[in-house]
């Protein structure tokens, strides 16, 4: 196989012979001697025309008759056609079945529901849509690895085995780990604090799990996260390199998916006015300008779904709301000075209803303040005692987020329901394949 | 805290007054008129000193008398000195302590024991050799991604939360999940067997999990593994992707990680040595090499440390070996057509005892062939009816391998032990911090 040309290449072969291998997907004919096939490899799509007279009898019967989603092998000659995607054709002068499909392929032409093409997700994934997004998706992570290491952040994986909460017992996954109990990662930041003390600034990139029982179109329960932690940084400092990490996913995207965009039906015009500066609101401000309307909540509250939507309604790019309520946030967090009811934290808020898409900001570095925060909060202490000890050997003030990946994308996309985002979706009802 | 200067980048500010912070790691006084301190940021070290006249006297007790592994804020000029590492020294004119150590930092300059230093792991990360380490690991993710998608691989995670096992029920980790019981993935590899069919070329690089017992200096509970799948590739394929991606590794370490290298002490030439060809043996080959060593093993066993270390040992590059017994391989692994006793798979085996760090090799379409295996390694069929339509609707022959990230890393940087490969390293006895 190793001499196969990939379609996506093509062009770089007019002329020549090739060798290529796929999948049937289409094909339209002329009585029994003419075959147009469209042909895929997952790097591509070509039309392959199987004639009498271009190939032996048996072959051009084996064109007629195999089934689609069939996997074969072709030799033949490239030839330019501006009217086929990609610029070109193959004239085929072998056609091999190598592996022909044993029963019709479950996915048609027709309407499915989501529930349905998710239960065949390892087929559905030949679709233009799920290819696309999934495009989008390894470029975006590129684009967030290739940012932060640019700018001097070392990757640290965090580890998924714990033994205890980082963000609230009532989510946590238990896992039999030998004889004990351990809980599978909820975010990597406490551990990426201490990589920040060793390393300067920092980020993990890897799976989080959350046993969250709310089934709605934002929430997965195994997700990835990129949490990078600013060494000596601020708030400010984490809501620029928010602000740019966001702008340069935008801008990658845009650059090298603009056929996957195109493909999802995205409004590309709407993404390009995603620039920066973004909007900035402080929580209570939020709040003020949601009165006399259904969103409206009393100070203190979280916001929820309906807020997170008013906000960020009439805007074209992401905003930041900063200066939530402590009560409410993470222990960690470090409370404002000039107004300790409020927390050094921010969120960013993805515009069209897609919701909080990163959450961050200061980390405390009082000791008596984190153990106070960890006794009232109800964890077990002595599962903290090393994420303490960053506060007792040189604390160093920290500053951090979390950006949801499959949210993102899901944004990016315009997908309306994360489950998309994710190659292999993961939800209180969803485990397979 | 945004306008600091990080220490690596000093030397762009020569003649300046810098701002910058970072944590006290030595000193050395004259009298108490002249402070010497070694200030560490995690991107460098620098010599800062602090002296009479330069800064009032409170900083200058402040800097006699501040615990080691304080936090402090240095302003101060910079100066060339050739010297000094990095060419550079600073020159206080003020000097804050921001956070005191409030103990003495349990790791000193002298020896201690691997199982101190790794329970104290969130603080030994602080030293030179574990920082060298993570730079490096860092380094090798990102040669990693920058190898495959450079060859037009699509990065696609695949899922931690799985049904069922794909490499053996013995090691399994059981997670309550909601109401049901799941299992922590093993390898994505069945999953990239499903994306390589929509895709084309795909990798996935995450964390897998092996309950395994085995208290061994080459094997961890939780470990980042790369699995490249190639669509339509075969074994020779895959073996030239395995070569030229450690290559790629070796190289890129080479140029951006020498500091490190020589920090670890690790014997550069040795690693300079590491070039294309890799040598290839059979299994049934090694085998006979190794008739009348302590090494040999009858046809049909599979290797352990003792033959991995004789086959490897005079050499300066890692080894494949291919051809295994099928009846010791994965159920999936396609059997050699002239010789079906035999797998078409292929171990990377590296030098100076680092064993195993690469497995792969041909899947089967075999769609009858599978559902035997399956039901010979005595696997529940329902879980894998998603992968045996994989075969059902055009299979394409696939080719592809796992590389464990750790086990590389702890060759290239010669470690003796994977343990220290991991940012926080998870085994049977170790699970925090």
């Amino acid at each position: 196989m190793t001499t196969r040309t990939r379609i996506r290449s093509l062009g770089e072969h007019v002329g020549q012979e090739i060798r290529l291998c796929g999948w049937v997907r289409q094909r339209r004919s002329s009585g029994g001697k003419l075959h147009f096939l469209q042909i895929d490899d997952g790097t591509g799509s070509v039309q392959v025309v199987v004639k009498q007279g271009g190939v032996p009898e048996d072959q051009l019967e084996a064109a007629r008759h195999v089934p689609f989603e069939s996997t074969v092998i072709v030799r033949g000659l490239v030839k330019a056609d501006s009217r086929q995607a990609g610029g070109c054709e193959v004239a085929a002068v072998e056609f091999h079945v190598l592996n022909a499909a044993i029963a019709d392929f479950p996915i048609g032409r027709k309407e499915h529901g989501v529930g349905f093409l998710m239960d065949q997700r390892h087929l559905w994934l030949r679709s233009r849509r799920p290819q696309a997004t999934l495009r989008i998706r390894a470029e975006i992570i590129k684009a967030c690895r290739d940012h932060l290491d640019g700018r001097g952040f070392t990757c640290v994986d965090a580890p998924i085995f714990n033994s205890a909460a980082a963000e609230g017992t009532a989510t946590l996954f238990p896992v039999t780990y030998f004889d004990r109990t351990l809980f599978l990662s909820q975010t990597g930041q406490l551990h990426m604090e201490a990589a920040a003390q060793a390393l300067g600034d920092v980020y993990c990139f890897g799976p989080t799990f959350r046993a969250e029982k709310s089934k709605t179109r934002r929430h997965l329960t195994e997700f990835w996260m990129l949490e990078p932690e600013i060494a000596f940084g601020d708030l400010e400092e984490a809501m620029e390199v928010m602000e740019s990490l966001i702008i340069h996913i935008v801008e990658r995207t845009l650059t090298n998916c603009r056929g996957e965009l195109e493909a999802l039906g995205r409004d590309i015009g709407r993404l390009e006015s995603c620039v920066a500066p973004f909007p900035r609101i402080s929580y209570t401000d939020a709040l003020t300008s949601l009165e006399g309307t259904e969103a409206s909540i009393p100070w203190g509250e979280d916001f929820g779904a309906p807020q997170e939507d008013a906000i960020s309604k009439t805007l074209d790019r992401p905003i930041l709301v900063h200066g939530f309520p402590t009560a409410i946030k993470a222990f960690y967090m470090r409370p404002n000075p000039a107004n300790p009811k409020v927390v050094l934290g921010c969120d960013m808020i993805a515009p069209d209803g897609y919701g909080e898409i990163i959450g961050g900001g200061e980390r405390s570095s009082d000791l008596a303040y984190l153990e106070q925060k960890i006794a009232e909060h109800g964890l077990p202490k002595e599962a903290y005692e090393w994420y303490l000890d960053l506060r007792r050997y040189g604390a160093n003030p920290t500053a951090g987020f979390g950006m949801g990946l499959e949210r993102v994308v899901s944004w990016i996309c315009d997908l309306g329901h994360v489950r998309e985002a994710s190659p292999f979706a993961r939800t209180m009802a969803r485990t397979s394949p």
